[in-house]
């Protein structure tokens, strides 16, 4: 099937969901959205998607699209092995993918189902936040169930391309486990400063006037949605500890290395991290605007 | 005395005290840099800076700015004891402040000196980064020492005026407390994520693939100069280790949080923490290009 011919659904019209409706409405047969929220639903009927309820968007879909919270995909997952969706394809874009992929595996094996995880965000999230241009130069993982077929597969790949990023397959807990990394960490940690400064502020308020674009940056993940965050960090706990305790480690490496004052030592611990960190900027990403 | 009518030597032409002499060079008298590092001589001369070495600029300067790192500034106010400058102000621009004012302290009487701190930056440093707008906008602190005078102060003020930032008055342990929480340790926690992560990526290189704006928002300031950074560290270490555990105690509580596996609790953790962040955003700052 050509994503071109496709009745596509795309249930939940946050940042991600929004932004794919966006840039898929001109490449589909028809695109219907999804959303329980009114303020939702006025600004996407606004930008001329069509919104149905999820039941009488089902009665005719070829590509399911879960761009919901991860547990709300779960839940959705639930219903549909009872109720199985009759599509080309179903996928998800939720942020850990091994309960996502365990649930996939126990859907009824008409289920076209792939497990996926557009690299990219904003921290504001919310329709209102959406743009076409959003998934423009990310990778996009695809992680196939024991539900996929190549058919589906192959429509999933259209897809990644029509949004203009670049597919990565790759397993599920491999995913898990480097996202706890990768996503995940750089999110708590973000937290942590702002958990650490808070009661700084509090009894200084001049903190606010001396923080200037490092903290901004350091702090900026900080500010992305809980409901996200919250459902990544509950259905990733063990990677997530794992990498927590690596950042653990190296935190009191830090404090021995700075208690003893050696500038020769610690220099050695962070030039190879700088040297690292100045390698990712040359790939040609930078940090602007997201 | 007027900024107009001073001559103004800056000793570093790094990023801070090129962007420096670039901008102030058409608001005084006539201004001098003087650096050791040829290639930053060469660039500095191409942009028309006058170069002299620091015995020739002191015969007669009215400003010496010390945009050297801390330890180099230290090393200067220790000749300056024996032979002190005859000039109208003496103003460093380091990012910790207690050990420079202590030894603005000990200079002779005459030597009118004021510690500094533009609250700005990038992470690439050097002259060829500099950039006359560099300080526009942003706060620049202004620490008495026992040396200061009214009009040493005066043209402190007028200085930052011309670079388009606004002075910010502090005692250097304020300074050097807060300054750990806002800056040092953000900069510490994004070494801890390159740290933390550099073993995986090691193991599984295809981590560097699925790093996306956030990882690299981050850990932006893991970047940083380290000459910089060490000296930072190493003339903080006090203030440094405080804040340092500080964000311990709120890695632990986060850890625990994660492990009880109650959304409710993890998310009114975080919750208070993710409002902070969107009202420092919302007061206009952005973490675009720095």
């Amino acid at each position: 099937m050509e994503l071109s011919d496709a009745r596509v659904t795309i249930v939940g019209l946050g940042l991600m969901g929004g932004s794919m409706a966006l840039r898929l409405q001109s490449r589909c047969q028809e695109l219907v959205g999804v959303d329980n929220d009114p303020k939702t639903v006025g600004l996407a009927r606004r930008a001329r998607i069509k919104i149905q309820d999820l039941g009488a968007a089902l009665t005719h879909t070829d590509v399911l699209v879960l761009a919901t919270p991860v547990k709300e995909s779960l839940r959705l997952l639930e219903v549909f092995k009872v109720n199985p969706p009759s599509v080309s394809l179903l996928i998800d874009i939720g942020s850990t993918k091994r309960k996502i992929v365990q649930a996939m595996d126990l859907l009824p094996v008409q289920v076209a189902a792939v497990g996926g995880h557009p690299l990219c965000g904003k921290e504001r999230g919310g329709f209102a936040e959406a743009e076409t241009r959003l998934f423009e130069g990310s990778r996009f993982v695809l992680i196939p169930s024991s539900r996929t077929t190549p058919s589906s597969l192959a429509l999933a790949d259209q897809i990644v391309g029509a949004l203009g990023a670049t597919a990565l397959r790759m397993e599920a807990a491999r995913h898990d486990q480097l996202l706890a990394d990768a996503s995940h960490l750089p999110y708590l940690l973000a937290a942590t400063l702002m958990a650490a400064v808070e009661p700084v502020g509090r009894e200084h308020p001049e903190l606010w006037d001396v923080v200037a674009t490092g903290f901004l940056s350091t702090s900026r993940l900080a500010a992305s949605d809980l409901t996200m965050m919250v459902d990544i960090l509950t259905t990733n706990e063990d990677m997530v500890q794992n990498a927590l305790s690596g950042a653990q480690a190296e935190l009191r490496q830090l404090r021995k290395l700075i208690a003893d004052g050696n500038a020769g030592s610690l220099r050695e611990y962070l030039e190879p991290l700088q040297r690292r960190r100045v390698s990712l900027q040359d790939q040609g990403r930078t940090t602007d605007g997201v």
